[in-house]
């Protein structure tokens, strides 16, 4: 399965599917002079002898957000001039969003900027490889030193996916939703039903295909984030500060958020747009800790959401929102406002 | 003076004068909810309480090759966020061509990009504030972490050139003069007439606007360096070596370069396009250590050489070379040609 960007130059395609990555790569590599890996610690343990065999001395990433701090950045451009890269190298990012984020970084200032392929790992990653945003994390916060800068291509090879732990698996089908949630109403259906029981990665494949079709949509209309790009925010602006506040995986966090985004959206609409027990039993029934949310404190939940880089109006916290399945709007609820509604969330749990 | 450049979009204007700075950046100011500024140290200690005064707490760069450290980047990134940077405020980045690339680089990169105004204050950054390149050093060499990122202005204000130390002005002066050979023979021929005692402030305004002038032109033509804008290159490729072994100042190197050149273009051209001699005695006369030629060692230069990001051939070191003045063309000359070369230029001074 493959999907072409259509930007209006710099197009790049996405390859997904299982056991792809040697092959697809070798038709890229033959372009270039030579070409470099940087490699998530733990992919390579699981995958050196098998997936990854073809590889020669990778540079080793830290993997997960250990990857992300200034002296992972130091450590990998500086390996990778080690090792004689030049302009016209190719350098291949294999891992999770955390190394893919840290890697892209590094190939978009090395020289200033080389060619770089993404190979993504993880589930969540489905997100994260897609739109060019590439980013380490600052002491104030995740994500704040960074640029825009697109792969030659994504190889999503699927097979990857099987080694994934519980808590990864859960993290990336929090944004699977998401994705099915700014589709349409028939995708979700199709989503629930099929995962009613277990996410099981046989199913899953024709929606992150749809997932990465609909994060490509936004990010192709609204490349630098002045737009409808916020839309893809749907659940993350309380998500971010429970992530922050409690560690949990990204898109754990995100479904939390989700969840209150639905409960924002018929309060403010008057009326039951989601059903609600629905989707809370369905959550909890796959380990989200939707309960979490009782527990939470307000003021600090809103201190944490009004200190977002996608967030900068006083006495408001924006967010996005639904009026049905597939068709969001961003709004702007005051604060008084805003702790009411987290008041009545807890009490409606 | 105004300089505007002309890309399909994103375009800035150069604004050249004495005692401009205030006023020209209140006008840009106006459109932002905060201004941060970035101050080199020695810059900041010499006007302060004058062309500076209006400034509120800038933030400190040490000032030359130390801003451009993995270190310096850091601090100088969290110390943005610290002071809440966001997304909608300016960076104005007032320092030498050092600081300017280090602080161009914050910007580019903090919060994956935020408006910012270069004010130069060398007479070497009439060339490196023009252009979009934003760099680092690593400890394999200098610039090698970086990315293009254009001002939304260059404010160049004259005022600062009083207090260049005579090395800073020499330094500036090597790429006034380069920018003069790309132009034309009137120009180069006005130029040393202008300058034959001695090299003043006042009778360099011209000639610093037709530098700009000449490198937004090639920097227009090709901004990512691809083709033509390799021809400001000229006199760099020894120049670079020479910096490098005798830790010289950039634009002292550089003449050192186009000596060079001159010597190299008529040999490959098998006549005398420069008079070596006019040219030998006006740089002496200035200062530049033109007799440092004579104790080279060719083996080094030609390693030092031949490590530059800019040169990808093996067995052959590229140069641009004249075929009369403001007409370069690029040259591979072969290894063994260009030991030759060097060891006749030894001989001939
Ligand atoms: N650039 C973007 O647009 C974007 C979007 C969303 C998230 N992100 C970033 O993505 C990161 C999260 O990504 P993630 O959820 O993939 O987490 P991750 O990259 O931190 O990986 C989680 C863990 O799983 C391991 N792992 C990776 N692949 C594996 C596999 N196939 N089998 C077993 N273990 C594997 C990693 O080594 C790591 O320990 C965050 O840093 C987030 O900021 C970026
Ligand atoms: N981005 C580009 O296209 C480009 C092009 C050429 C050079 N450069 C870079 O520019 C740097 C060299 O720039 P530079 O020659 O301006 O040197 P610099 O920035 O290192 O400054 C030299 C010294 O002069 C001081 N100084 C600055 N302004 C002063 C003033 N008005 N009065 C007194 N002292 C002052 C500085 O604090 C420093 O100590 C190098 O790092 C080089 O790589 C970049």
């Amino acid at each position: 399965m493959e999907i072409r960007t259509n930007y209006a130059a710099d197009n790049y395609t996405i390859h997904v599917d299982h056991g792809i990555l040697e092959s697809r790569l070798a038709n890229y590599s033959a372009g270039y002079d030579a070409v470099h890996f940087l490699v998530d610690h733990n992919v390579y343990e699981l995958y050196k002898s098998s997936v990854l065999s073809f590889i020669d001395s990778p540079i080793i990433l830290e993997g997960g957000e250990a990857s992300k701090s200034f002296d992972a950045f130091k450590r990998i451009t500086e390996a990778l001039l080690e090792r004689g890269v030049q302009r016209h190298h190719l350098i291949v990012v294999v891992g999770g969003g955390a190394v893919g984020d840290a890697g892209g970084f590094a190939a978009a200032t090395v020289l200033r900027g080389v060619d770089y392929i993404q190979v993504p790992t993880t589930l969540l990653a489905h997100d994260s490889s897609i739109g060019g945003k590439t980013a380490i994390n600052s002491t104030h916060g995740k994500n704040l030193i960074g640029v825009f800068y697109r792969p030659k291509a994504v190889i999503y090879d699927l097979a990857f996916l099987e080694t994934l732990p519980d808590d990864e698996m859960l993290s990336g089908f929090g944004e699977v939703f998401k994705h099915a949630l700014l589709n349409n109403e028939e995708t979700v259906r199709n989503l629930m039903a099929k995962t009613q029981e277990q996410i099981s990665l046989d199913v899953l494949k024709p929606f992150i295909i749809r997932g990465i079709e609909t994060k490509m949509h936004y990010v192709l209309n609204d490349e630098k984030e002045s737009g409808i790009r916020k839309h893809l925010n749907l659940g993350h602006t309380l998500g971010h500060a429970i992530e922050y506040k409690y560690k949990m995986p990204h898109g754990i966090a995100v479904v939390l958020g989700l969840y209150f985004m639905m409960f924002l959206s018929n309060r403010v609409e008057g009326r039951e747009l989601f059903d609600l027990d629905h989707f809370k039993q369905y959550f909890i029934h796959h380990g989200y800790p939707i309960q979490k949310l009782k527990s939470i404190d307000e003021e600090e939940m809103m201190a944490l959401m009004g200190r977002d880089k996608k967030n900068q109006s006083r006495g408001a916290i924006g967010f996005v929102l639904m009026k049905s399945i597939g068709r969001c709007h961003f709004t702007e609820i005051e604060n008084t406002e805003l702790k009411k509604y987290l008041s009545y969330l807890k009490e409606s749990l």
